[in-house]
C-alpha cells in the first residue's frame, strides 16, 4: 500500500484505503489558537489531504474558513490573522474525486435556538438513512449529504434540553463510528462512539486542553497527553474547566485495527499502544509465522518499514531500503499517456540495484487491496535481477468492507474476498505470499485482543451495518 | 451614483444603492438550458456582481455550481459543460465586502423529503426574525444567514401536502419582497410576493418558458416576452407546459419604484413600462420643474444619462457628455494613497475641457444617497473651467430605509434625511440642486401611478417592516 | 466596430483593429511614482488589455513587475508598495490570443555595459528584418521576438558614446513607427519617431515630467497638459531637469488617423486637435456626404456615439441610443455553442425596441473591418422593426495594411480591399451605405491636412514598409 | 541537514546548503519527449523546487514553457499535450526567496543566427565578471542576470564557425562548473565541464538517448544507464545518432562531493560509485573514527538515514528511527508565531519517545552549516528523555564557501569556519560530536580518492575562482 495524495497516479497503484478524516480542537484562553489548530492540523495532513478547515470562537460568535486543499495550501497568514478567539476546532478530510467537494469540507456551523453551532466528523454513521427519513418526515431540508448535518440537526431537535443533555439523546439514537467535536460560542466539546471504533485522545498545554486524532497532533503543538477519550464519553470544556460524563455503560470496545496497521502515524500512540511498537511486533510475528530462507528483508515505502524491520529483528535476515520513493508528487502530478504505460509504478517507487541485485527478498507490506500494485512491484523487482521475492502483509486478508469510516472498496473489489491466496499469489507473480493471521494480529494486543474491530478480515461488525438497499450508496458515497 | 463593482473606489464615492439580485430560470427540454442560464445570468449581471450560480436538473438530480466573481469569472467551458439537463436555474448576487460570502452565494440546493430543491432568491423577507425563531424552536439548524435557508424549510415542513401547497402556505408564512426560482428535479416554479415588489417576468423561446428578473435577459437569450409575473402568482412549468395560480387576492400592488430610477437596465421594459422612457419622462418632468438658464446639459455616465437627455429635450438646453467614464475598474483596482487622495473622482471620471470650458451646467444624476461623490464631481466641473452648476436629480430625496432588498443605508447615512436641501446644496458646491418631486415621479406613471412603492422617499411601507429590534441587525447584514 | 476584449465573442463579431500599446513614463522626486504609473496606465487601459508591466528605479537599480492581464488584475496593494524609487515607466499591450506572451509583455529591463535599461514601446519597426540580420551576424542572441530588443541592442551597440547619442545613432538604424520610453538608474527619456506616427505626449505634475501616449492619462494622475512630444524629438528628465534634442530635421509629420477615428479615448487631445471634435466633426462631415431622410440616427456604442452626435446635429435628425451595450464581457466569455449560434451579436448589444420599431435608421459606426458584425446589427435591427436601415462609416474604406503598430488584417480580409461598395452593402443587408470620403476626413484637419497617415485608405506610405518577402511573417506575428 | 522546501519553518532550521538544478534532456523520435521529460524532471525534483521548464523542438522551432513551482505544479495535460516535437530539455531550479524569479527560470530559448537555441544549465561560471565586461563592450544587453545568458552570447558570438566548433571555443572562454543541455531545432547536446564537477549522465530508452543530472532519472523512464558524460566531453545527438568529442585534455578530474554526501539521490550512481554505499560507507567510517558506547543509532531524517545504518552496521549498536519526519510542509507553511516559538523544530521532526526515552543515542546527519537546527534538535531529545546525545557528522566542516554552484553561506555563516569543535559541540549541547575525517572520507573512494572536489572542506578549489571584488556579489545572487 503506498501513501499519498489521490492523483492520477494512484489510479494505476491505488491499492490505499483511505481514512476519513482528522480532528483536532482546542480550548485556549490567552494563545494564538487558530494557529495552534493549524499546526494540529498539519500533524493529522496524513488523516486526510482533500480539504482544510478551522472554527474559532471568540465567546461570541464563531468564523469558519476551509476550503480544499492541504492546510498549508487553504491558510495563509492572513486568513490566520483574521481568526479572533480563544477556542477552536479545525478539520482535515481525505481526499477524493466527486464534484461539489467544497460542499462536504467540514467544520460545518450552524445557527440554532442555542446559537452558533460548529462540528467536525470523524467515522460513518451506519443508520444514517433511517435518521434521514425521520428529519425528512419533520421538516427538515439539508445542504450536504454528510452526516454532520444529520447529527446537527438531532441535536437542534432537542431544543429543550441542556445541550449536553441534548448530545446524549442524539447519541443514542445515531449508530455506527464518529469521534466528533463540537465548538460553541464558549465551550469546545468531544464525543466518542460507544465502542470507540474512531480514536481521540485528550491532551493538555499549559491551561489549555486539546482534543485530537491522535496523540502526534499534541506532540506538535508542545502539549502532553492525558488519556485517549473514552468510547461513549462525553467530555465538555470551557472558562471553567473540564468535566466528563458517560453516555453509554458496557458496551464492548471496538477501536479500529487498520489505525494501528496503516492509519495513524507511527509516532502516535492509540487506546494503550504505540503504533510503532505494534507495527514492529506485526513484522515479528509474520516473521515467526512465515520462515522464509532469504537474503534482505525490504519495505513497500513508507507503509511496510516499521514491520519489515520487526520482521528483520525476529528472522534474522538483513534489513535493507531496496525502494527508493519519490516524495515530490503531489495533487496533481500526471498520469503517463498509453505509450509509455510502461513506466507505471516506477515513477514513485525506484529499486536499487545494487541492494536488489541476485537477492532473494522478502517485501513486507502493510496491506493488499486490489492487489494491482503489488504484482507491478514484484514485476519491477524481478526486472531488477531479484532472485526471488516472498510477499509479506501485515495484516490478515481484508474479505469485507468497512461501514465505519474507512474507505475500502466494495467486496467485488476485494482481491482477498475474490479469490484463493495461491491465485492471488500467482496473480502478482510472488514466489511466495503471506499474509498475518488474525490471530496472530490479535496476539500483539495481548489481554486487550478483544477491544478491536476486525470486520474488514472477520465480518464481525461490532455496531448494526446498513441495511442490504442502502449499502451501495453507502459504499458508493 | 456611479455604477460599477464596489472596489476600494467606490467606497471614495460610494453614492450607490446596490439592487440584491437578479434571477434567471428556464425549461428548456433539448436546450443547452446551463449556457442559455449563463447567458441570462450576463444579461443580469447589472444586478450583482458578487457571486453567480447555475443549477442544473436532469430529471433525476441536481447539479450545482457557484462560486464568488462575475458570471465570466466562475464559469468556464469545463464547467458549463459539466452541466446535464433540461431544466436551470440560475443567481447573480450583489457586491459586497463581508467574510464568509460563499455560504451566502445562490442558488442554494436542499435535499428534502421530495427530493432536492433549489433556489433564487431576489428580495428580502420582513418577518425573517420570527421565522427564525419559529423554525429553531421546532429544531432548524441553518448554515446561513440568507432568507433562502428560512423559505425551503418553511417549504420543507409541510411534507404532506403537495409542492405548490406547499409553497402557497409558506407564502402567507412569509412576509417581505420576493421573487423567487424554485427547481425541483423536474419542475420550474416561479413566486413573486403579493404586492409584486421586485421583478419578474415570464418569456419563451420555442417550446422553453424562461423566468427573469428583467425583460433584457430574454433578449440576450433570444427569447420573446410574454407578460410579466403577477403579485402573488405561482406558476409552475414542467413538461406538460404552464400553469398558473394565485396565492393571494386583492392586494396592492408596490413594484419597487427604484427599478426604473436606477437598477434596470435601460432596455428592459418592467410591469407596463419602458425603463428607457420613463427615465427619459423623469428628465422632461425635471426640467419642467426646475427651468434653468445653462449652456449645456450633461449626465452622470452612464446613470444620469436617460434623464439627462430627456432634460435637454424638454429645455432646449443642448446635451453633451462632459464627462468620460473609465470602464475598466474592476474588482481589485487601488485606491489613491494618502499622498495622491487629490485624485479622487477623477480615476473613474475625466472631464472633458473642450465640452465644459467657461459653460454653465446641468448636470443630472439618478439619485444622491450620501452626497460624497456629488460634492467631487462638482469640485472637478469648477477645476475644468465651469462657471455654474445646476445639479438635478432624477428622483425625489432618500429619507428612510428600504426593507425589501435595496441596500439602502440606514438614516444617520442618509443625507436627505439629516439635512435641509439647502445645507445639501452647500456641502456639494453647486449653485443649484434640484430633486425630482415625488408627484412628478408618480405622475409619469399615470392612472398607474399608486402601483409603486416609494417607501424610501415617502416613509409608506407598503408591507409590515421588520420591529425596531430587529431593524438594525437587518440593516447591517 | 465594437471596443472591448479579444474574447471568444469579439471572434463573432471582430471587426476591430487593435492598438499596439500604450505608454506612460514619470520622473517624480517624492512621489509615489509606482501608483501613478498605475492610475497613467489605467487611464491608457483601452490602448491594450493583453498585458501590464511597470519598472521603477531608485537611482541604483531598476525593479520591474510585469505580467498577462488588465492593470487592475496585474498589480495589487502588495506589489505596488514593493516599488521603491522615484522615476518609472509602464506598459499596456493589446490582446492576442498567441502561445507565449508573457515573454513579449514590457516593459523589458536589460543589463548593458551603461548598467540597467529598461524600456516600453507603441509603434512597429518596418525594417525589423534587417536589423535583426544584422545584429545576427554580430553575435546577438534574442529571447524574444519583439522590437523592444532590436532595439535595445542597437543601443548597447553605440557603447562607447553617450547614452543621448547612442539613441541618436540607433534612431537613424531604425525605420518605422515608434514612441518608447526609456528607463535607466536615473534618467526618463521618451523618443518619438521622426514622422510622430504613434502618439505621446508631455505634462508636468508639481516637480514631476509625466510622458504618456494620451493627454488622458496627464488627467487622471492630475498632471496639466504642456504639449505634444515633436515627431525626432528626444526628451531626457532627470534631477537637473527637462532638456531636448531633435534627431532628425524636416521630415513630414504623419500622425497616424486612426487614433482619431478609432483609438484615442474621446477626452485626450492629440497634435493640435481634440478627439472628441474631430469624431463629431467626422459625423457632421458624414451628414453633409450623405443626405438621408431618416427618423433617427443611431450609434453603434460606444465607437460611433460622437460620430453619431456629429451627423444628428448637422442633419437634424434625432440622435437616439438605440443598441444597449453589455459592459460586463470579460476575458473569460464562454462563446455560444452552436445550437444557439443565433444569439450572436445580441450578447453585446441589445435593440431598445420602443426606440427603433418602424423607425428609418441611420446607425453610425467608425469602421468596418470584416463586414460580419456589421451584417449582424442590420440583421438585428430589422428583427426589431425597423424600416429602413443607412450604415455610416465615419472613416474612408481600409484598403492596405498598416504597417506602423496597427493590427489590421492582411488585404484578403479587408472587406472593402475585396469589393466594390455596392456589394459590401448587398452583404450586410443595409438600404444605404456610405464611408466618409477621405477628402471629407482630411477637412476635418484644415490647414494640417497634410500631417496624417492615411496609408490604411490611400495606400500612401510615409515611411518605408516591409519588403514582400518578410510582409507575410510581419503581418502574422 | 533536513530536506524540504525553502519554506518559513526553513528559516528557523535551514542548515541545507541547496543544489542549483536538475537537467533531463531526450532526443527521442516518435516518443512523447515532453512527457518523458517531465518524469525525467520529477525524478530529479529533490535538485531544484524553485521553478521548472521544458523546451521542446518538432525540427522547425522550439516551444518553451516554464513557470516557479513544482515539476506537478507548473505543468498539467493541456500544457503538456500541447508540446509537439521528438527532442527536448527540461530543468528544476532550486529554491530561493530573491525577486523575479520567474525571470531566471530555465531552460531559456534563443533566437541567434543559427536559428533557435535553448539551454538549460547546472553549475556556476566562476569567471562571469570578465565575461560580462567582454561582451557588455561588444555590445550584448542582458535580460537576467543569469550564467545561461552569457554562455549562449558567447556562442552566438563565434557564429561563422560550425555549432560544434563555436561550442568549443565559448568552452574554452568560461571557467567554473557546468552541465549544459543545449537544444536547436533538430540537435541535443551535451556538455560538461572540464573537471566533471557537476554530474551528467547518458542513457537510452529504445532509440531514444537521454542525457540527465542523475541516473535515477534514467531509471523513472525506463531507461537503461550507459555512462557518465566525461568530464571536457560534448555529446552529440540527432537523427544520425550520437557523436562525441573531447574539449580539452589531461585536466584532473574534480566531482563535487558534496553530490555523494547530500545531494544526489540514493539510488543514483554517478561517475563510478553508488550513492547509497557510498553514505552507507560513510558511516561506517565515522564508527570506525569514533567509537562510542552508546544503546541506539538514530538518523536525522532522511538526509542521515544511509549514513547512520553504516555507522550502526559497524559499530554494532541497533539503527532506530527516534524522530517522525512531517512530509507535508509546503511552500507556504506557516512559521510560530512569537508566543508559540517554542514549537520549533517539532513542526518538522516528532520525536518517538519509546524508542527514545532513557537511552544514549548517537544522531547521524550529514552535515551542520549554520549549527541551528542541530542545536534544536538535541534539546528536543533530552526533552524527550534521551540520557546521552552524540552528534556524528558524515561528512568534514565546511570552512570554505563553494564557487560551484552549491549555496553554502559565506564564512561568516559557516559553524565550522569560525569556532573550534568543542565550541560547536557546545553550542548543539550535544555529549559528543563528531564530524568524518576528509582523509577518512576520501578513503572510500580508494584508487579514485583524487577525482573529487572538496574545495568547501579543503579550501582546495580546482579552478580559479571570483576575484575577492566579485566574491561577495557572487555569493548574494
Amino acid at each position: 500500500m503506498l501513501e499519498g495524495y489521490n492523483n492520477g497516479l494512484d489510479d494505476l497503484q491505488g491499492d490505499q484505503p483511505r481514512e476519513e478524516c482528522g480532528i483536532f480542537g482546542i480550548h485556549g484562553p490567552g494563545l494564538d489558537v487558530a494557529r495552534l489548530t493549524y499546526y494540529g492540523l498539519y500533524a493529522l495532513q496524513h488523516r486526510g489531504q482533500e480539504s482544510a478547515g478551522i472554527a474559532v470562537s471568540d465567546g461570541k460568535m464563531i468564523q469558519l474558513q476551509k476550503d480544499m486543499g492541504l492546510v498549508s495550501e487553504v491558510f495563509d497568514h492572513e486568513k490566520l490573522n483574521s481568526f479572533n478567539g480563544h477556542v477552536a476546532i479545525g478539520h482535515v478530510r481525505y481526499s477524493t474525486t466527486g464534484t461539489n467537494n467544497r460542499l462536504n469540507a467540514q467544520p460545518f456551523v450552524f445557527h440554532t435556538s442555542r446559537g452558533m453551532l460548529a462540528l467536525a466528523h470523524n467515522g460513518n454513521l451506519t443508520n444514517i438513512s433511517q435518521l434521514r427519513s425521520f428529519l425528512f418526515s419533520a421538516g427538515s431540508a439539508f445542504q450536504s449529504t454528510t452526516d454532520s448535518e444529520i447529527i446537527v440537526n438531532l441535536i437542534a431537535r432537542h431544543s429543550k434540553e441542556s445541550l449536553v443533555e441534548a448530545i446524549k439523546q442524539s447519541m443514542e439514537e445515531i449508530k455506527g463510528a464518529y469521534s466528533i467535536l463540537l465548538l460553541n460560542e464558549n465551550k469546545l466539546i468531544g464525543i466518542r462512539d460507544p465502542h470507540g471504533i474512531r480514536p481521540m485522545c485528550l491532551g493538555r498545554r499549559g491551561n489549555a486542553y486539546i482534543l485530537a486524532s491522535e496523540s502526534c497532533a499534541l506532540d506538535t503543538v508542545g502539549a502532553e497527553f492525558i488519556r485517549d477519550v473514552e468510547p461513549g464519553e462525553i467530555i465538555i470544556i470551557d472558562d471553567n474547566g473540564l468535566t466528563s460524563c458517560q453516555a453509554f455503560q458496557g458496551r464492548r470496545r471496538a477501536h479500529c485495527v487498520f489505525e494501528y496497521i496503516y492509519f495513524a502515524r507511527a509516532d502516535s500512540n492509540m487506546d494503550g499502544f504505540k503504533i510503532n511498537q505494534v507495527r514492529r511486533e506485526m513484522g515479528r510475528q509474520l516473521a515467526r509465522e512465515y520462515p522464509v530462507d532469504a537474503d534482505i528483508v525490504i519495505p513497500v515505502p513508507d507503509s511496510g518499514i516499521a514491520a519489515a524491520r520487526g520482521f528483520a529483528a525476529e528472522s534474522g535476515i538483513p534489513f535493507e531500503e531496496g525502494l527508493m520513493k519519490n516524495r515530490y508528487i503531489g495533487r496533481t502530478f500526471i498520469q503517463p499517456s498509453q505509450s509509455i504505460r510502461d513506466l507505471g509504478v516506477r515513477l514513485k517507487l525506484n529499486p536499487i540495484r545494487d541492494v536488489l541485485d541476485g537477492k532473494r527478498v522478502v517485501i513486507v507490506d502493510d496491506s493488499i487491496v486490489r492487489g494491482t500494485t503489488s504484482g507491478k512491484i514484484v514485476n519491477m523487482l524481478r526486472e531488477t535481477g531479484v532472485k526471488g521475492v516472498h510477499f509479506c502483509i501485515s495484516s490478515p486478508p481484508v474479505i469485507k468492507p468497512c461501514f465505519y469510516g474507512i474507505d475500502i472498496s466494495n467486496e467485488k473489489e476485494l482481491i482477498a474476498c475474490r479469490k484463493p491466496l495461491r491465485e492471488i499469489r500467482q496473480l502478482i507473480g510472488a514466489d511466495g505470499l503471506h499474509y498475518l493471521s488474525l490471530e496472530g494480529l490479535l496476539e500483539i494486543f495481548g489481554k486487550k485482543r478483544d477491544n478491536f474491530c476486525t470486520a474488514c478480515f472477520s465480518g464481525d461488525y461490532p455496531v448494526e451495518i446498513p441495511q442490504v438497499q442502502d449499502r451501495d450508496k453507502f459504499l458508493l458515497e
